[in-house]
């Protein structure tokens, strides 16, 4: 298991696997050709980016058992999804702000992200599992009362896409061992959401295998894999943290509107 | 008025201005420091490629005044909108496919497309119709049966993003008096769609000027401005055209997946 991050120093973008407090610096294309430079660069000389710039970027509803109970909704047989839009992507540390023009709730949802390694077209379960590259922590920021401002029309990407909205990282855990993590999200320290993996309904190769059959992926694209109970609106100045086993913590600050 | 397009000639993409059936090749970025070559391309050597590659595809539903009323729809205050796959963006001629695993009804949808020529974020009316690089028609295919097959939860991104869903072209015309064009769609030859865009319920620099509040477009983004009446599901063998007056005709077969 590695745990690969972008980063910025001195105003240059890198790439390497994290170690501790020390990134082993990489050239190449994370997803292809990767090699190490040999330098070695303390974490604290960094700040991490996004570790991952998806083309496409799929967030699924209703994904876990848990909640589908509590709220009274069927098990889904296929993926349930939407697309955020790619440009909302952050990395940790950034802050979250909702638009100017919206003074409603902005809700966070703690989700295993997906980070597909290689082009899935049509691929069955066994080849999508072999084109993970690996799994980072997403905070899929919705702007719930957009979602249902016009009662005709359910408004998922334009509630999802916001700015901002698409919190990624620290990093990209490879040979995750997903199924015994737990996802935890913590609201200015107090854990608010904390729900194991294993309660996922359609699992992650089992959605790639479906949703490629329609759409092919590529390197890159992320997939948020829902959430579970717990998720609810952020108070301006909040500190929202997203941790996942084996990953670390994504963290991220809430304001409101500029 | 100028129509912007791009092509492949001998295994190599170009772009340039079309003049009957010439093209001016130019050299740089479409959207930036486009120049010249001096080099004058016969449209016969080529084959046209979707004119815009968009980062963000945004469509609209429920947007021309005719189809709200005959649908019993109320007007919309705000654009009504989701996302395509980039990934499913293709030129004229090319072949729509619907999925192998898909046996429903495919339907076709002539629509006014807008293509962006610059960053917009939080931008009124007068910078949004400056931002406009151009128009193209655009071909908002679906895949009905999967917009409904949950009922929980309808799946727009999922129908309309299947590869091959998003025909574009031929070119991207500038300086478009869209305001006096018709949008005709025939199948076969036969005309089934044939509305005037003067119809139209939110207009483009209305459109990006509100979702630019939320989302920023960049260069190269494309908005189709959702369809109207006469939108009908495809026979495998059909040709369609989407025609607009000053864009031209954008021609593609419907063939039966494969």
């Amino acid at each position: 298991m590695a745990i690969w991050v972008r980063y910025r120093r001195d105003g240059a973008d890198g790439f390497g696997v994290l170690d501790d407090d020390t990134i082993a610096a990489h050239t190449g294309d994370l997803f292809a050709e990767a090699a190490p430079t040999g330098e070695q660069v303390p974490l604290a000389d960094v700040a991490l980016l996004a570790p991952a710039r998806p083309r496409r970027f799929v967030g699924l509803w209703n994904n876990f058992h848990e909640a589908a109970a509590k709220n009274g909704l069927a098990t889904p047989a296929v993926p349930l999804w939407f697309l955020k839009n790619p440009g909302c992507v952050v990395g940790p540390e950034a802050t979250i702000r909702p638009p100017a023009s919206y003074a409603g709730r902005v809700v966070y949802e703690g989700e295993l992200g997906v980070v597909i390694g290689a082009r899935c077209a049509g691929v069955d379960e066994a080849n999508a599992e072999r084109a993970i590259f690996g799994y980072t922590c997403v905070n899929d920021v919705t702007a719930l009362d957009l979602l249902t401002e016009d009662a005709s029309f359910p408004q998922w990407a334009r509630a999802k896409g916001c700015e901002t909205f698409g919190p990624l990282g620290p990093g990209i855990a490879t040979n995750l061992d997903w199924l015994t993590a737990r996802v935890r999200v913590a609201i200015n320290g107090r854990v608010r959401q904390d729900y194991p993996l294993a309660d996922m309904i359609i699992r992650p190769a089992r959605i790639i295998a479906l949703i490629s059959r329609e759409m092919a992926l590529e390197a890159g694209d992320v997939i948020a894999c829902g959430t579970s109970l717990g998720a609810v609106s952020m108070k301006p100045g909040s500190v929202v943290e997203v941790s996942i086993d084996g990953i670390g913590t994504l963290r991220n600050r809430f304001e409101a509107a500029a």
